[in-house]
Parts: C-alpha cells; sequence; structure tokens
C-alpha cells in the first residue's frame, strides 16, 4: 500500500496507473449526472486539492459518499490517472472510499465553504489553518523560517536561544510582561510594605524579553558570528494591524562587522528568503497575488534584483522637508521617524528598499556606535516599500568609556550591566547586528495586511486565547 | 584583502601563500628564544585555533604583540605557509598584526587559562562561550537544532509557532508562572475580593505555555504535517541537573499517523540528527569523547546502526520485576517509571534505546488514545540509554465520545477545551505527536552531565541572571 500526498501526485512523482491510498479532507463535492461524484481532496501538502472521481459503483456511494460535505476526512484508495478536464495534469480514479471523521452539523460548521473575513477567522484560529489564505501563509510562513536557518548556516553563523525569561530590562525599552509564581492573594511584602521578590521563583522581580540582542552579544564575542531565532514580548497596549504582544525575531550578532557589514547582510538575507519562497511556494504565492495583493510577486522580484538605497538619516530629513507633504507627524532633524515618513521615502521618493543610516544620538538605544560627529549612532533601519521598518539594527558600542558615558547620561542602572560591560573590558571588538521582526517579513512577502492573520495563534491586548 | 576564518585556514580553503586577514582572539602565546612569537588564534568558527607566527621584526612586537594574553583580540594580516609542526597542515605566518581590545587586568580576568568547574563557569554565562567545552556545546546545539528543521523540513513537515502566553493550563500539568501586567502593589479586586484579571493584559489569568502539543494537534488536522521548535516553561521547585524552567522542545504532529508510526518517526529523526552531529562536528565531538564521556561518539554510531527495542510497558514491568534490582522507588504495574527504572531498561537489560509502549492509562494525559483494553493507552517514551527520557508521545484521542468521557472522569474543565473539542466535531483524524526535550538531545550527544551546561542563559529556581 503506497501512501500518497497531493503534493506528489500533482506533481506527477505517481506514474499514471498505480494505485495509492491518500488520506486528506473534502474540499468540495459534486454529483454528476453520470453516475460520480467529484470530490476535490487536501491534505495541507501544497496550495491545490486533488481531484477524486468517485463512481456510484462504491458499496458505500449513497450511505456516505453523497453525504459528504466539507472538511469531512477521509482515505480513498484509488489508481493516479490522466486528467481530462482543468488545470491539473492527474486526477484519481477512487476504487474504495472510507470515511474517516465526519463533519457535526454542516450547516452550522464555522468554516463553511464561503467567504469568511478575517476578522471572523481569527475568532477561529484553531480551524482557520482549514482554509486556503492560513493554509497558504502557513506554508509560506514555514518556508521563510526554513530559508533564514538555512541562510545564516551557509554563512557560518550558530544559531543561540537567548532567554526569554530575564531579570533585567535590559534595553529600557519598558511595556513589561511579569513572570511571577508568587500567590496574588497573599503576596509576601518586606519590612518597608514592597512586594518582596525574592519570595519568587527567581528571587528577583521577572520579566518576558523584548530582545535576545545583548546575550546574543555575549556570544558574538566567542563565536564570531551567531543568530537568534525565538519569541519576544511587549506589553503595548496597541490594538493595530502592526503590533502583537507575542512576536517572532531574527537577530544575527557579528563580531568584526560595521554597520555597512550588517547592512549588507540584511540585504542579502531579504533577498535570499525571498528568492527561496518564490521557488519553492509558487502556488501560494501565486494565490496571494490573485487574491490578496496583485503586487505579491513581482514586489519580491523587483526587491530581489535592485540594489537596497543607502541613505544617510540627515539627508532622509531634507528629502522629508522639501517633499511638499503635508505630515500628521512634523518632521525636523531629532525626532524619530514615523511609519508616515518611513513609507514616503521607501514608496514615493525612491520606489525601493531603502536602508537608512545614521540616526540622531539621542533617540536611540545607549548601545549604539558614537559616530564621530558627536551627534549621531552607527544605527540602521531597513524600510520596505509597503510596510515602512522591517529591520532594525546598528553597530554597538565596543569602547567602555563611551559605553559607560552613555549609560550615565541616560540615567540607566550600571549595575546592571556589570556583565555586558565584562564584554568591553575583556577582549572588546566591534561589531554589530539587526533585529528583523518575522511577523513582519510574512506580512511583507504575501501582502496579508493585518499581522494578526500571519501568526498562528496571536496575543494582543485581551486577546489570548486557544 | 581576504577575510579569512579559522575553519577554512585549517582546511585549506586559502593557497599556500596567500595574504589573508584573520580578525579573533588569542587562545594562548609562546615566545621563543628565535625572535618569534607563537600566537593561537581561535574565532569560533571550530574547535581548534590557527597557529599565528608573529616575528619580532614587527614594530609593535615588544611593545604588543609580547604583551598579549589570553582573550586579547587581534587582527592579523598574514600569508598562509605549510606547518612545521604538531598536527596542524597550515599555519599562519604575519606580516602586520593590530590590537583590537586588550584584557583589562589579566590577573583576574575570569576566564584566565586555567581548569574552571562548569559550577564556576555557570556564573559566568556571558564570558564561558570563550572556553573550549562551552564553544562546542553551541555548536554542537547549532547543529542539532538545524538538523532537526532540515529532517522535518524534507520529510513534508511544516514549522508552526506555537504561542508562549497561553490563558489554559491545557495539559493539566499544572507549575504554571503566570504571565501579568497587573501592578502588584495595587491589585484590582473584584466584588468578591479575588484578583480582577479582567482588568490584567490579556483580560483573563494568563501562562507561560508548558507545551505546544494542543495547537499544534489545530494545524495538523488541517495540513497533515507540522512541528513546532519553541520554548517551554515549567515552574517546578526543582533543582536538579535534568531540570530547567526554560527549556526549547521539539513537537512534530502527525495526522492519520498511529503509535507505531510517530515511533518510526522518533527513531528516523533522532537517527538522521546524530548523523548530521557526527559528520558535520567531528571537531567538536572528538573534544567530547576525549574530555567529557569517552563513549560519547561511540554511543551515536550504535544508536545509528541498530534498531530501536520496542517493548510494552506490561512486560517492561515483568523485567523490572524480575531484574533482582533493589530499586528506591517500588515497581508494580500502574506505577510511573522513574528515571532509575528507565535507565535499567535501557542500559542494563537491553543497552540500546528502547521505545516503551502503551502505558497505563491512569498515569497518562486525558488527550491520550485508549486502547482496546481498557486500561492502557497508545503513549509511549523513547528512553536513552545514559539519560532515560528523551521523547515522550501518543497516539491523541481523536473520537469525541471518549474525550470526553476521559475529560469527565479526569474533572477537566470540558469549557476550556471547546476549540480541542471541535478539531474531534470536525472531519477528526487519528493523529500522534511526540515531543522531544531539545537540552536533554544535546546533553545526551555531547555527555555533559548537567542541561545547565548545554543551553546559553540557564533558568533555575532562583537563578535567571543575564
Amino acid at each position: 500500500m503506497t501512501f500518497a500526498v497531493v503534493k506528489d501526485i500533482l506533481a506527477g512523482k505517481h506514474a499514471v496507473g498505480d494505485t495509492v491510498v491518500l488520506r486528506g479532507w473534502v474540499r468540495t463535492r459534486r454529483d454528476s449526472k453520470a453516475g460520480f461524484s467529484f470530490i476535490n481532496l487536501h491534505d495541507g501538502s501544497c496550495f491545490d486539492a486533488v481531484q477524486a472521481v468517485v463512481p456510484n459503483s462504491l458499496e458505500n456511494y449513497s450511505s456516505e459518499v453523497q453525504k459528504l460535505t466539507t472538511s469531512c476526512s477521509v482515505s480513498v484508495t484509488a489508481t493516479v490517472v490522466e486528467s481530462q478536464g482543468k488545470g491539473q495534469e492527474f486526477e484519481l480514479q477512487v476504487s474504495a472510499l472510507e470515511v474517516l471523521g465526519w463533519v457535526e452539523d454542516p450547516e452550522t460548521y464555522p468554516m463553511a465553504p464561503k467567504r469568511h473575513s478575517m476578522e471572523y477567522l481569527r475568532e477561529y484560529a484553531h480551524l482557520r489553518p482549514r482554509t486556503n489564505i492560513t493554509g497558504a501563509v502557513t506554508r509560506v510562513r514555514h518556508t521563510l523560517a526554513q530559508a533564514l536557518h538555512r541562510f545564516f548556516h551557509e554563512n557560518n553563523f550558530f544559531w543561540v536561544s537567548t532567554p526569554i525569561i530575564t531579570t533585567s530590562d535590559a534595553e529600557g525599552a519598558g511595556e513589561l510582561f511579569r513572570v511571577s509564581t508568587l500567590d496574588m492573594t497573599n503576596l509576601p511584602l518586606t519590612d518597608k510594605g514592597q512586594v518582596d521578590y525574592n519570595e519568587d521563583f527567581f528571587g528577583k522581580e521577572a520579566f518576558l524579553t523584548v530582545s535576545g540582542q545583548l546575550n546574543a552579544e555575549a556570544y558574538a564575542c566567542a563565536l564570531s558570528k551567531v543568530y537568534t531565532f525565538g519569541p519576544t514580548f511587549r506589553a503595548e497596549n496597541s490594538n493595530t494591524s502592526r503590533h502583537l504582544a507575542e512576536f517572532w525575531m531574527v537577530e544575527p550578532e557579528v563580531a568584526f562587522a560595521d554597520l555597512d557589514d550588517i547592512a549588507k547582510l540584511s540585504e542579502d538575507m531579504l533577498k535570499y528568503v525571498f528568492k527561496a519562497v518564490l521557488e519553492e511556494r509558487a502556488d501560494d504565492m501565486a494565490f496571494f497575488a490573485q487574491r490578496v495583493d496583485k503586487d505579491a510577486i513581482t514586489r519580491l522580484e523587483h526587491m530581489i534584483s535592485n540594489d537596497f538605497v543607502h541613505m544617510d538619516y540627515t539627508d532622509a530629513i531634507d528629502i522629508l522637508l522639501k517633499s511638499g507633504k503635508e505630515f500628521k507627524y512634523p518632521v525636523a532633524w531629532g525626532v524619530d521617524l514615523q511609519s508616515e515618513h518611513e513609507r514616503y521615502l521607501a514608496e514615493e521618493h525612491v520606489g525601493a528598499p531603502v536602508i537608512l543610516k545614521n540616526y540622531p544620538r539621542d533617540i536611540k538605544a545607549f548601545y549604539m556606535r558614537q559616530n564621530e560627529d558627536g551627534k549621531t549612532v552607527a544605527a540602521m533601519d531597513v524600510l520596505a516599500p509597503g510596510i515602512g521598518e522591517i529591520i532594525g539594527g546598528s553597530a554597538r558600542e565596543e569602547r567602555l568609556d563611551l559605553l559607560d558615558k552613555r549609560i550615565d547620561e541616560m540615567g540607566l542602572p550600571k549595575e546592571e550591566y556589570s556583565w555586558y560591560r565584562d564584554l568591553r573590558r575583556y577582549g572588546t571588538v566591534p561589531h554589530a547586528g539587526f533585529g528583523l521582526g518575522f511577523e513582519r517579513l510574512v506580512s511583507y512577502v504575501t501582502g496579508m495586511s493585518n499581522i494578526r492573520d500571519v501568526i498562528p495563534f496571536p496575543r494582543a491586548p485581551h486577546s489570548a486565547d486557544f
């Protein structure tokens, strides 16, 4: 008995005349007057379903086959034959069909075959993988993740898992989730009436990480090239289509690298994964281009075949000021750019991804490497048309005296950074890295406009079901 | 200017006579009376360092070269030459050496070149990647992770990121970390004086996940073959060498699979990743065999070339009862096996990995598929010599009536599982999966006896520094 998957049948991996067993779910059923039922069967292995032709000679034809509805699960024994109709080369001639699972009350089945809004599908996060759109997102997301791992592996990076639970708000990014095992109804208190975190699981106040960067630096300062790929968290109370409370980040960190090195790395990485997805998931990408965003494929092709445009923050400010555009947030040297500014630069001014470099020191994190001008730091953002910032990175301040000065100026607790300062005390090296929001990448590639639709079970304010 | 890495130099990727620039850290320095310094330089790209011969003709020879100590970072410009001595074919003839970073007070440098205990190294989790042993662990860990992703990709699995934050204690595993943004000093209370989690970030009490399985099932019931690879958490107050509060799990879930299918999958997977690590990290594995566990390599070779032994739980109990061994925990049909029992079976009785199957229903989770005998469930554990349980899995109960009965019997809150029950109401399919503790795998492969030494920044009771 040869078990087959839809992908292989459609690709002609099984010879015409071969008998195979296929297990999957009914997408649609149509009964012909000529004594056949045409059942579209899918199993998730690719975008398309395969057509299975079921003759009325089967003993369970009227008792079962004719009662099959969307999402019933079946196992069919069938012969691979050449297809007469439509776009597929091969189809199945069924000799036996076993029903594995019925759909209880098809009338009320939440994924009944009709158009559902994305908001509706979100309420059924456990069933939406059965839809065309979430299936396609899942395969593309997988392909992007694999391509990222492969890219870094081929370029001599080592994957490092940085901690999820941390006792320091190391980036000073605020908006943290607390992690605790204390009994909330009976909190231990100190003499001064404060919550006594000595009694907590970790003996200290603990949080979910916002970034693995500082930890990754410790490994880059020993193994030269490392990257993280793991979940990070923001307790930001923003219910937008671009924010998640829990999302995945990719953070390469490279010893002996400067800002231009990692700008190039970010470009190489994006082009590599875009190529992978176009080659490996042509079926799903065709769907996105047809049904979600007509530019889904051409946008990636454009990114692959064009150099990213490098631009200084200072020049970008000039361009924005001279644009004649009315922005909601005013533009001046020193301000942090808003999404509207980033999108103007990438979409309207350049029409291609822009790597914006050398931001004002005062709007950036303490660890960013200070430039000679005394005003800017060696930071970069990669701005992509259609989505804005997709990558943020910097050279890290490897000079202890300058790092300390910055920590002091910003009023950060130096003791908390003692281990991070050690990296500069002992054999310090220039190094640089960046962070890529993985869901933003998936969103960019698929054209899906709401980031909650490109992660299996999205977490947002007042939303952590399933 | 050609930048080179140690791995490529030692592998002969640069022709003799080529000039290269190598950036790295000093492992050791030895000055010869003939007017040379021999510096061992490493950059993390492989286990070995490369020998760099520095002549006293360099203008900074006495001012800098002769002051270099372990972990100073340097950039050398050098010619690749054939090596005269020892085990290496190639070495570097240095024409210029630039010091990038000195080591502050080499006498007190925590990673000074001497033997350190693993306990000592744990206190310097940010510096221990600079040691031979943690460097080797990091490369092996990376290689195992890559091989796992590759194995599943090649076998048509899709990676699914299941949520980290969850509002249900879905497995009923207890010992959860709470995730909250409530102000601990001013907790909102309900009318009844309970903590009002409506006011919390997610509008409900939320926790860190103990497993992605239930969520992965939702995806397997649409895409057939999926796997997770992500962090999971246990708030267990156990300070042992086998437990972490935060660890990574790999959880494949396969539709249309039964217990024997996933037993085979687990064996194929382990053999695949063991082969990968022996082929790709021969250098690091040689180190582990030499310095940590003399069986490190032979154990894997043995696993690769032998079939895993399948054994029924009921038979295992007989074997244990007849063993004549005095166990700390008594043996009887119905008890959960302890580490001592598992190790006896795998190490002494069989001398190979054992797949133990069909455990008593009453000691297993509600979702495991019930066998015909009415007493056991289709669960399995893979027990590896030297470490005990490394994989646990089961067929999942896909029959709604039997699942419901089990939920009721165990007094679990049925409403919480409504989405999980939906998977059985709509097109249910037989399916099965397992969980692999990634750190236990790394521990097994390297022979490292304490699991805290195979994860970069271990989290345990009263320990979440860095």
